[in-house]
């Protein structure tokens, strides 16, 4: 496209809002100039991403995160910048994990690509061979529970297409991860395979934590890409003696120590009140968690670098929190609620970006009616950055425990979700998978109504 | 992120509308199934892209692709397809482009990465070598006309990064490309260096249209990427002796034949009445214009095989338009409006995409005030697929002309604005760099947008 434009000045880049609202419009779009200006944000993405790359909680790459996270605070112009100790799980996914067809036909069939789900057990060192039960769903698993005995369950659930929102895909889907092994152990399964949930065309696996019901044996579980899900699949359909050998060497060790990476700006007036924003700073560690959840944590940094840079003096105590353990455990979270709790911190608000890098749309919030109201108000500040969406009802994975210990008013950054299914989990959410200027905006957002929340909360 | 979530049903998807609206709700959401559960835009854009690649209007991947787009709309089930003739300039780029960096140093200067603008003059085999005097804006090379003669001018304006709307900053920056020739061969240049209008960080140059002022000389004029463009004026201001060397090739030959294709469901209560759907199928030559646009041809074609498929009969013709030449001339829209009104066609409406394969956010359009207030009253019905912003005035390049000729109302596609001008007019406007259901909710909503429009204009 081509199209005959003439220039134009950027005095017309201010929205039209009332006359009280004009202050907080020029702050606002000042704070955008110096978001998109600037590339702090992308640049310390690319550090976190590149030099430390994927970072489980209780791994020597996570404490590299940590040191990271303290440089990226300091540099940002933090007040103040620590760490705050708290026991993570420490799941370990071990040497080469392997899975392929075997059948009575000998012809080549090539390795199935896997990945054992987070927390799983493994299959030892010998690996395991037994033949596989496709099953649909949890339903199809009950109709056929009698044939599940010493069997590999191959749970073929489809991601679905239909939800414009995709996270209702996942939440459609999620408890065959969550849960899969369990109720198909409950019947004898030795072992379970997932199709993954992702609406991309390739062949990654997307792993994800699930957790065991103490009451069945622990089997190992493992998920399995879309092509190879439908190789499976078919290949069961025509090969009577299709069975499946698996090696996973995982395991959970005991408890290690992590730490929740901090920055403050003091608030200027009551320092004692704390406006927390953060994302998770541990990751997959099969990837480089870059947009999970790599993108919060540089958003998160660069709302509070924004403020330094303007030279704003919030009256609150704006607290960046680097949470340490989200992905297989939420312990970051739930230790600064504890701690927070203990102390009895007055916490006015809380703000989370754990859903992608990519161009907002909105936040969604969980907060008393008048608090709704005030976000609703300012929706004509916020929507000319993308920020059109702020009725929907949520919060974050990590600050969710804040806002049960407390009660404390919570928002998450709602950005675009239709490329956010191809990378989660999988090997390709990497650097290069996150727009410069969309992880931009979200972090121009978040300041914004860090800035708002401060002035009018 | 993990989340804890619950199953969720799909009845949930339908949004909350009036009763009068709960119908074309119901078509909507059907429409929506029948775009995201099918993959035949993202594969007909596929074959588009990686059969015939890059498509210049008058080349000979032009007729292939015209031969695309025929069968394309036949299997989409149009009642009927056609080629309408129209005649298109013939620009081609010729052989080998190359530039470098000459100096009396004599150390060694990787070539510069460059593209001859469209429509350019090229400098013949032998090249060009002349000193360059950089300016940072039309302002700056009035205040420096005295040293231009005999020189190549350097037009090193900054794309602004801080527009939201992308387009904003292309309507700011584009005078340099369509004007900076002629601009600077008024002063005596002997050819123009233009810094690539890109938020990439990247060294790929963007190409685009071009055009002389006659009163002038016709000089050469070359697009050059942001890595080298920084690279010469860093060379420029440590070394005096450095000039450039510069050889393009291209020519604009005789006017030659093209054709728009078109692809018609014959109205079944007003078959005279027109509403016209459409993106333009030539592209640059220097890449497979997948986002510029063979997104847009295939939203269009994808919007007449849903109402195919769901067995929808319109009460006006829809006609899917494929415009022969939009990049360098737009005389596809032109002869598509020309014909129109010799032949006291009725047009209701016409809808262009031509923006990219994005996300949506929403529509442009120019319309009276009753049209646009029922435009404005389907937003609930739009918004649950991420069209929230239906205000913007705007309508596309090539229907543009049907608007001038018949005072039609029309409207573009708006999809979101972050990552275009990463991939405009560059050699990665690939197929890989569009997202299937980026495509597909864009395609769904110029399919409900004609439904609408069909049922209440």
């Amino acid at each position: 496209m081509r199209k005959h434009l003439l220039p134009i000045a950027l005095t017309c880049l201010l929205p039209v809002v009332s006359m009280a609202q004009q202050q907080d419009s020029l702050v606002l779009r000042q704070m955008a100039d110096e978001v998109l200006r600037n590339s702090t944000a992308y640049e310390n993405l690319r550090t976190l991403t590149k030099t430390v790359g994927g970072r489980l909680a209780g791994s020597p790459q996570m404490a590299k995160a940590e040191q990271w996270g303290v440089k990226a605070l300091k540099a940002a112009g933090a007040d103040t910048v620590y760490l705050q100790e708290c026991m993570v799980p420490h799941w370990v996914r071990g040497e080469k994990e392997e899975a392929r067809i075997v059948s009575k036909l000998r012809d080549f069939v090539p390795p199935l690509n896997i990945l054992a789900l987070g927390n799983s057990v493994g299959t030892g060192k010998a690996g395991l061979t037994a033949p596989v039960l496709e099953v649909a769903s949890f339903e199809d698993l009950e109709a056929k529970k009698d044939q599940v005995k010493g069997k590999i369950v191959f749970y073929n659930y489809h991601f679905k297409p239909e939800f414009v929102k995709t996270f209702l895909s996942y939440r459609d889907a999620v408890i065959y991860r969550g849960q899969g092994a369990s109720r198909a152990a409950k019947y004898g399964a030795v072992a379970i395979i997932l199709r993954s949930m992702t609406h991309g065309a390739y062949n990654f696996p997307h792993t994800g934590g699930m957790s065991y019901d103490s009451a069945y044996p622990k089997i190992p579980a493992v998920a399995i890409g879309l092509q190879d899900a439908d190789r499976l699949s078919s290949r069961l359909k025509k090969d009577n003696s299709a069975q499946v050998y698996l090696r996973t060497n995982c395991q959970m060790l005991k408890d290690t120590i992590g730490h929740n990476v901090i920055g403050e700006i003091r608030g200027s007036k009551y320092p004692d009140q704390f406006i927390t924003v953060g994302g998770h700073l541990d990751s997959w560690d099969v990837n480089e968690g870059a947009h999970d959840d790599g993108a919060g944590c540089v958003q998160s940094i660069e709302a509070l670098r924004t403020f330094k840079a303007m030279g704003l003096k919030p009256a609150r105590t704006i607290r960046v929190v680097l949470f340490a353990n989200e992905e297989n455990g939420t312990r970051g979270g739930r230790k600064y609620a504890q701690l927070a709790k203990q102390r009895n911190e007055q916490h006015v608000f809380a703000l989370e970006s754990d859903a992608g890098g990519f161009a907002p749309r909105g936040f969604t919030s969980t907060m008393p009616a008048d608090k709704k109201a005030k976000l609703l108000s300012w929706k004509p500040l916020l929507e000319p950055y993308g920020f059109y969406d702020l009725d929907g009802e949520g919060g974050g994975a990590d600050i969710g425990h804040l806002h049960q210990a407390l009660g404390t008013p919570m928002a998450e950054l709602y950005p675009d979700t239709q490329r956010y299914f191809d990378v989660h989990h999988a090997a390709n959410d990497v650097f290069e998978a996150v727009n410069k200027r969309e992880l931009e905006l979200g972090a121009m957002g978040m300041a914004g109504l860090i800035y708002l929340v401060d002035l009018y909360f």
